[in-house]
């Protein structure tokens, strides 16, 4: 008896640890940033529900995240240079360094071998192995006369473990060859424009687009024909007119492609603008609720979903691409940060962080599906982005 | 001791139970189709290898698969009207039912929960609950004038929880809204075209297409416009040229789209039709090796790869985009029969029947990373297609 007994709490106790990482698919999960908390929230989006809290990830202000191509892994680049690799199955940090004193985001290698983060501070390039967050190359963006380094903007990744990134005060854009981590081959760019301050590749992964905080229009490099050279587009977009405070840069990463057009965020203004991808002509305006943070597509295409600065934060507002205009205005609850939509796009979630809430949409009704209790949540991540170029 | 001893077989046997299925991401997973066998093998990207196979799923010759949302099951159609969820991490058979007599492919509905299968005998679609395969609807294809059912091609998911098909004999496309399962909704196109053999959704999930077997020119359907009904573009491509005889029906859902071109396979003809999507005019014809069979776009669109029909069937081709001419050709095997690259495109899987292998390529060098040893292998299908629109 008192064997039995022995066995069954050795059995009870191997069970615990097993059941602790529950077998599952990942195609489904997501991580939701907790900025205050410096923690995360591992979501599932088929039956929309939080799976569990990994806290200690530092300061998470601004926090973004990539994921491993297997989808089990998130890295998540804090501000404060930290590093960190969850385990979404056994929702534990699996690793974690702290890589410089300010970071900016960062990217992963087609592949998904190699993971590179844009620090502000030591200014440059850190990349790390994805399997054991170890260094393999660092690329100091030391340009300025005095030997500063200048901050490291709009980092994406290019395709075939290339990256692509700015130099703020440079005003230099460089494409970064890591087939060999050991040699990193560097192509720079040299005067892009003032001021680049983020950018964003195609999802095709052809076109890195910066914008310019020193002046208007963007600068556009053909990542298929380098030796072009970078050109700026969009040029004196805002001319003659006078800029709104800016409260918030809007993100370039979400800007939208739908079909042939871009729909990028108007510094400045409460507008966005629609670009002709063939010829990066300007074909229109759209007038928003609001300054334009985030302009996502939905995955079709059919819809851009936008949201905005202070003070204009708990407002979302739905465009409809064919026509052009916006067709909803919607309140999912106080200052909205982030949104991220499945990837077939029947779902958006939307972070309110002062409501505490992640609000989920049916894109096709535009009804609340459920809400989700987070602390101060920002940014949202699901692990289909392992699965896309450009990012 | 003897106590230890029971302990220890216990746990043992406990742990093996729990090691047969490894806990582990789904991103990079996928099934090969070993049509002979009736078996799948379950493969992995990131290391190449393949991870076990899973046996019993009938009549696998011109099979095709879907996935769940979150990535760990396979649903396998199969020729014999078997339909085969498939448990890619404990690698085993999750759940088999057979559905019909004679089947032709499926799709599974944007939010995960309905899976739809297309049927020859007897003709018409069948609609499963995606966790059970309990039946849900069934629509039958009845069309013709004696009560007779046409066979049903082409299932594609059309978003929002519709399916888009089209009936052989009858000339006709259906779009049937599955809303509420119990009640679906059919909206009928008629003489869409004679003899519409396959068709293909565009990535965005607008538009789509019929390839017409029964004459030149293909049907093509705005699903955002339903009510503009049935056009027809590219008529008359082949007018007064002597068709070669046709060995393989080229597959339209491996219609390439890349950036705002398609390349279609010419039936009949040793040429891939380049159309662009913003007026479906053909802008270009490519000379190619055989008759192409798959032509399938590299993931950011700058390559598209094609297999031949028979005789030519030892031979892929690998078109350069921006130039329209074939780069490379390449003899992965004998018998080449499908081809898919991984969601961000760095390589490309290759089934080789006649070789019994699956030939792994980098599709930047185009050359051979690895051979894997398969069972007469034909379709590969990897786990990031749950993420895709459209098919």
């Amino acid at each position: 008896m008192r064997k039995l007994l022995v066995c069954l709490v050795a059995l009870l106790l191997h069970g615990a640890v097993v059941t602790a990482a529950e077998l599952r698919g990942t195609g489904d999960l997501g991580i939701v940033i907790e900025r205050a908390a410096g923690s995360v929230q591992i979501v599932e989006t088929t039956h929309r529900v939080a799976l569990g809290r990994v806290e200690g990830l530092g300061d998470l202000s601004h926090a973004s995240a990539v994921f491993s191509r297997d989808g089990r892994y998130a890295y998540v680049f804090g501000r404060d240079g930290g590093l960190t690799k969850v385990d979404l199955l056994e929702r534990r940090i699996a690793n974690r360094v702290v890589q410089a004193g300010n970071s900016i985001g960062g990217a992963i290698s087609d592949d998904g071998s190699l993971v590179a983060v844009a620090n502000y501070e030591p200014g440059g390039v850190k990349v790390f192995d994805a399997e054991t967050l170890t260094p393999v190359a660092d690329i100091p963006s030391v340009t300025l006369a005095d030997g500063k380094r200048a901050k490291v903007v709009g980092l994406e990744d290019s395709g075939h473990r290339r990256f692509a990134f700015s130099l703020y005060e440079a005003g230099q854009t460089w494409l970064a060859d890591l087939a060999d981590p050991a040699h990193p081959k560097v192509e720079r760019f040299e005067n892009v424009g003032k001021l680049p301050y983020d950018a964003l590749v195609t999802p095709d992964g052809r076109f890195y687009i910066a914008g310019l905080f020193g002046e208007d229009g963007l600068a556009l490099i053909d990542l298929w024909h380098p030796e072009k050279g970078a050109t700026h587009i969009l040029e004196g977009y805002d001319k003659g007119e006078e800029p709104l405070p800016v409260y918030k840069m809007p993100h370039l990463e979400g800007w939208a492609e739908a079909g042939d057009l871009l729909f990028l965020p108007a510094i400045g203004r409460h507008e966005l603008l629609v670009v002709e991808r063939r010829d990066w002509q300007e074909v229109g305006r759209i007038p928003v609720h609001g300054q334009p943070v985030f302009a996502e597509a939905r995955p079709d295409g059919r819809q851009v979903w936008v949201n905005f600065a202070h003070p204009d934060n708990d407002v979302v507002q739905v465009i409809d691409v064919p026509t052009l205009r916006v067709v909803d205005t919607l309140r999912p609850g106080k200052a909205v940060l982030h949104l991220e939509f499945t990837p077939r796009g029947e779902q958006v979630w939307i972070s309110a962080r002062d409501s505490d809430e992640v609000v989920v949409y049916d894109t096709e009704t535009r009804t609340v599906m459920t809400r989700i209790n987070a602390a101060k949540p920002s940014g949202i991540f699901f692990t289909a982005r392992a699965n896309r170029i450009g990012l």
